[in-house]
């Protein structure tokens, strides 16, 4: 009976939208900036997720179904949206990033069309790497990225791990450079070429992802990309950063933002087992205390830190 | 005889090169730049010429041609030249730029591989702008740019100007805004759209090019392109920028530097009349009087300055 007048306590969903009870929550860099208020957002934070839809007006077949969800939350009838590109949508809100409550919290709500069924074969915990995993492949939909091509990731955390083998699945040449012997060896021991930032060699990296979202990080991404190779900017950062245009004219470096990418995708792989993100969760915490996983999380070396409902 | 003399004490060009004399030579802004020393060059500048040949040992029809020259002397042994991209050599000497002296000067030497005829139709004030028009061609050979595309030039200078007039020719839905209405009159009189910079309708552009070298055009550039948009950086700036990497990350932006650009295509271009340079050249001086030049150069709302031989 509790229960039943905790749901009734709920505000129901808007029309289109479904109301989902939180299992699981990760907490990732931007969360991070968000709690220091490096971005205007006020609300619940959280948007990486795994979660059961529990009330879907007029769509109730996803009652009860164990879903990830896509998080730009879009109007579908501005330019942009018209333009085929609507994760850019001019009026979208954001899980847990702008303009809509996020994920570290018992319930959410997103629109149903945002909704991806997660497959059986995904568990609880790796499910909430859908979404940072969608962002990894989003690489793959903005740079074409093949076995002939020479690859360096700057960046050993949890948003380089994932990038790391997302690209290693393309056959590419492939080193990954970061600061941290442990986390490189993570990838190391799924055969992926690891070295220390210092070593990284100038000018040849056909193409250099920066998952940093730090100064020298963007540098070195820049001083590895050969001429006309392509640099891709994975991580956003806090204030502006110092850019030595000349050479990227110079030398026709084409730079190249990336945000948040496929979910379905993600999803498959991590159905498909070729993708291993149990070795990133390096906490859990009940929803009460977390505070204390975001602090967690903010300690260096640390990789994935869970949120979830008891 | 005191010709002959003089031809005599002029040193050979080394093999699989030519001695050109130079006929008419362009300052443009990294020629300004190179005279504030901001870059570590110590050589004669200019790299916007046209000439005669006067010697090419084993290369003897060139001799009496008039030419244009690509800028960038390359070895063909490199990596980076064995891949394709010979304008990047990493041994490469550029004229008047990097290890190669230029063309403010009564001759200058590059390898006959570099030297392009000038059609006849094409008068050696006019084959002046071959370069910087080739760098304005650049663009294309890096970005497609069609009809449906918005486009906006920031920037009306010498460069601006160039790379409008090529950019209208693509049937894009072309806008070059500036500050200086003189310059921008000589864009709109061949029928291109112009305004002032800060009339630049925001997140719109599919396009944008940045032609001022100045921070604040970058900033105007990257604020007029739309989500998933390109930005491409086609002036040198002195120093670093400061840029917003979160907005070009958050928003997807694609940033694309570029140079130097096919000569071929822009003297074709100069021959068809498709391109009017003649109202852009605001001076000429002998090149005795080369320092007044430069001064004349770099006083606001100029354009082209030609240096020549009497």
């Amino acid at each position: 009976m509790l229960r039943l007048r905790s749901d009734l306590e709920l505000p129901q969903p808007p029309p289109g939208e479904a109301r989902i009870s939180v299992l699981n929550a990760g907490i990732c860099g931007t969360d991070l900036e968000l709690s220091k208020g490096y971005y205007p957002f006020r609300g619940v934070p959280g948007h990486e997720f795994v979660g059961r839809v529990e009330a879907a007006p007029g769509h109730e077949a996803w009652i009860g179904r164990r879903v990830a969800g896509e998080i730009n939350a879009v109007c579908r009838r501005c330019e942009t949206c018209r333009a085929g590109r609507p994760r850019h949508c001019e009026a979208r809100t954001v899980l847990g990033i702008l303009g809509r409550d996020g994920a570290f919290a018992e319930h959410l709500t997103l629109p149903v069309e945002n909704l991806h069924s997660v497959p059986e074969e995904v568990g609880d915990e790796a499910a909430v790497f859908a979404e940072p995993l969608a962002a990894a492949l989003e690489i793959q939909e903005q740079v074409s990225i093949g076995p002939s091509d020479r690859v360096v990731v700057v960046g050993d955390g949890r948003l380089g791990n994932l990038v790391a083998q997302t690209l290693a699945l393309t056959g590419c040449d492939l080193l990954v450079v970061g600061r941290h012997p442990a986390k490189l060896d993570l990838l190391a021991s799924r055969g992926i070429r690891t070295g220390l930032a210092g070593e990284l060699e100038a000018r040849r990296a056909d193409v250099a992802v920066e998952c940093t979202g730090a100064p020298d990080g963007f540098e070195a991404a820049l001083r590895a990309v050969r001429p006309r190779g392509t640099l891709v900017l994975k991580s956003t950062y806090a204030g502006t950063l110092a850019m030595n245009v000349s050479s990227v004219v110079v030398d026709e470096v084409t730079l190249v933002g990336s945000r948040c990418g496929p979910l379905d995708a993600a999803l498959e792989l991590l159905a498909s087992g070729r993708i291993d993100v149990a070795p990133l969760v390096h906490a859990r915490y009940p929803l009460e205390a977390a505070v204390d996983a975001f602090a967690h999380a903010a300690r260096p070396a640390v990789l994935k830190v869970l949120v979830a409902r008891r």
